[in-house]
């Protein structure tokens, strides 16, 4: 025999986790689709030198990546945005630009598995390419607010920054040169806290004044409102400008839609990857924010330089689905609290087994899931235990002349009844 | 730069295809869940020596294999149904058993790719585990003949036969120790053709008696139906058995739920491979058989030995959603014929944004599905170079005074008319 073991860092996925991240893949996709975003696939393996670039560093010892029989280097996508980029160089002469896109899949990193972190996890990204404004940037706020809006998730809140603004103020300061290692320290404050980051920060620009400086950019009084929050970062950077105006468009447009108020500016938010130069945002469960951002992204003016001379700029948004499903598993969501195989489960005794059917079909056209229990005449208690593990409240049965009656298995009530009337009861139940 | 070159035998999914795929795949779960199926996932890499087996031979060729980083020899899995099988081990003390689930996902093979053939291809399996009778053979059956329903196919038969009725014929006539070299020769009666079967039968058996007995019990008259086949076989293989009365119960379900019409018995199904003992299954579409089966399985009563002791018998089916896919395509199915980004485009002019947006936030709400056009004061020719590409018919666009109108792009009548009323127009036009 062979164990049946899973590797380190993979993981099965069972009904009780299954289920809900089906339904919560179709609601997003419901919301992605209602907005004229469109699915596209690319293939779980790659080229390698396709999916590192001009690569190697830290992605090239985490992705999967080996010579297939034909002797080609090949690796598993690592993430979603890189086969995008390569995705839209291959096809762009048949894409319509804007290009909207959503694209729901595996991806794959060899990193050390930790808590919450898996070898093999899901992303749910959305982003369109093709123009630069704010209207397409208040789009995609807009979309993340109608995706947390249609999974019913009560308390949360978009972290809005802007990378372009940041990089106005620092420039300002005659501090652009340092961006980078800037931004990663910046990128810290939540997990280091502000004394430390401003000791290192000290050290990076050797400059007291520096330091204080970028620690009063991204300080934010909790009661400072958006606008406020503008004109103060505007200031420090030196007045008005594109990146400023361009908050202040999307504002705009999020309060002529009653939307603002899910929104801050938190310019404590950079977003630690180099290729943002516009907005950047993360977004925040109010009820658990330990948790981390749940769903993320900004806009990005080159995604597909690396393969193509066409210049796309984008925008762009993932949910990090696996940790969503565990936020709403903690948070208690009513998507995760009850998760049933089905509706109703038929049992039978032997030779009730046309009845069953008959009754199954009939439920079936009313829309209720119906399971027919498909060991006649087994025992009650071995019943019993499946219903359980099932997680199904209703049970159909027949007496010795195959009338039916409806058997709830909470309030342990029979109620004889044809299985129409049973049909109703049922969906009463349900809706 | 880099190219962005796509693997041999992979290829991207554009929204053309990917649109239907994913409609299709939303069909289908809900008819796997509607009768009490439920989803699972296993990891797309596993152990090598899990997914082959006692393995070798040509599965291990054609796999994508290799050594992670951390010396383990891993794969990527071929198929659905050992990761299944691997996954009951390993899961079986949770789950309510009987066990019903679907499982649509990818599966990786490195053979030649060839027209219709690819090396990344979608799986929709569908299996039910834990009981061996007619009642769960029925179920798997009525459950593939609700999901062709569902999809609004037009013809198609399911050709059903029985693997332990032939063995007992076999038996019967003294070379059941020969059974899997005769299985593998009935299997390509299709393709080869019944003399050459023939003359390779009489070699096997060395009896040109034994080679004819085993056509006369394969070859069914056009006209021969269900019943009389089962009676006709069951004579060639001794007189009644557990497996012909086996094959009239199941019949007996169909005719009570009146969908027997789409079943044939056919001997000539074998299904090449060598776990199954019951029924086995393929599905052709009358308007294109040529495109070979869309939908095939059956009763396997041994599947978990490999990795437990609990032996668990079982039945399922596969459907090829890229062969149904093209063939739907070359049917024109209308799931096929008309795929569109959005339902409406919506088109301002600069200025105009805010207005654009609650547009959308109305229709949208209306359940129509509405793409924004992001790039305001565009030239028109741009525009509808765009909306060509979407595939969508309806645009909204606004005068210099802000006030809609709806134009549709294949009459090219325009109507000017408040958003409300232009919702009903288009919400009337989708139904």
């Amino acid at each position: 025999m062979i164990e049946p073991l899973v590797l380190k860092g993979f993981r099965d996925s069972l009904p009780k986790t299954e289920i809900p991240r089906r339904k919560i893949m179709r609601m997003l996709e419901d919301v992605f689709t209602s907005y004229g975003f469109v699915p596209i696939d690319t293939p779980a393996l790659e080229y390698t030198n396709v999916l590192l670039g001009k690569g190697g560093g830290e992605t090239d010892k985490q992705i999967f990546h080996f010579q297939d029989n034909g002797k080609r280097e090949v690796a598993m996508r690592f993430d979603l945005t890189v086969p995008f980029a390569r995705f839209l160089a291959t096809n762009f002469s048949s894409l319509p630009i804007p290009f909207k896109r959503y694209h729901m899949s595996k991806v794959w990193r060899g990193e050390n598995p930790q808590k919450g972190r898996y070898r093999e996890f899901i992303q749910c990204d959305f982003d369109m390419v093709g123009a630069d404004n704010a209207l397409s940037d208040y789009e995609i706020l807009s979309l993340m607010d109608a995706s947390f809006k249609a999974l019913s998730i009560e308390g949360y809140t978009f972290h809005v920054s802007h990378r372009g603004l940041f990089n106005t103020f620092l420039e300002h300061n005659g501090i652009l040169d340092k961006s980078v290692d800037i931004l990663r320290l910046v990128d810290k404050l939540r997990k280091i806290g502000e004394e430390e980051v401003t000791k290192q920060l000290i050290e990076l620009t050797e400059s007291e004044e520096k330091a204080k400086k970028i620690i009063s950019y991204i300080s934010r009084a909790e009661d400072e409102n958006f606008l406020d929050c503008v004109n103060r970062l505007e200031a420090l950077a030196g007045g008005e400008c594109e990146s400023s105006n361009r908050l202040r468009e999307i504002y705009a447009l999020l309060q002529a839609q009653g939307i603002e108020k899910h929104f801050i500016l938190d310019p404590s938010i950079t977003r630690g990857l180099d290729y943002y130069t516009g907005i950047v945002y993360e977004t925040f469960l109010d009820e658990l924010p330990s948790i981390g951002s749940v769903c993320s992204g900004g806009r990005y003016n080159n995604l597909t330089s690396l393969y193509s001379k066409e210049c796309l700029q984008g925008v762009g948004s993932s949910i990090g689905l696996d940790r969503l499903l565990a936020a709403l598993e903690e948070l208690k969501h009513p998507l995760l609290k009850e998760v049933a195989n089905a509706d109703v489960i038929i049992y039978m005794k032997e030779g009730q087994e046309k009845k069953a059917v008959e009754c199954a079909s009939i439920l079936r056209g009313e829309g209720i899931k119906t399971d027919i229990y498909l060991l006649p005449g087994k025992k009650m208690k071995a019943f019993y235990d499946y219903a359980a593990k099932c997680g199904t409240r209703f049970v159909v049965m027949f007496d010795d002349d195959c009338k039916e009656s409806l058997k709830d298995l909470i309030t342990r009530d029979t109620t004889a009844a044809d299985i129409n009337t049973i049909a109703k009861i049922i969906k009463e139940h349900n809706s």
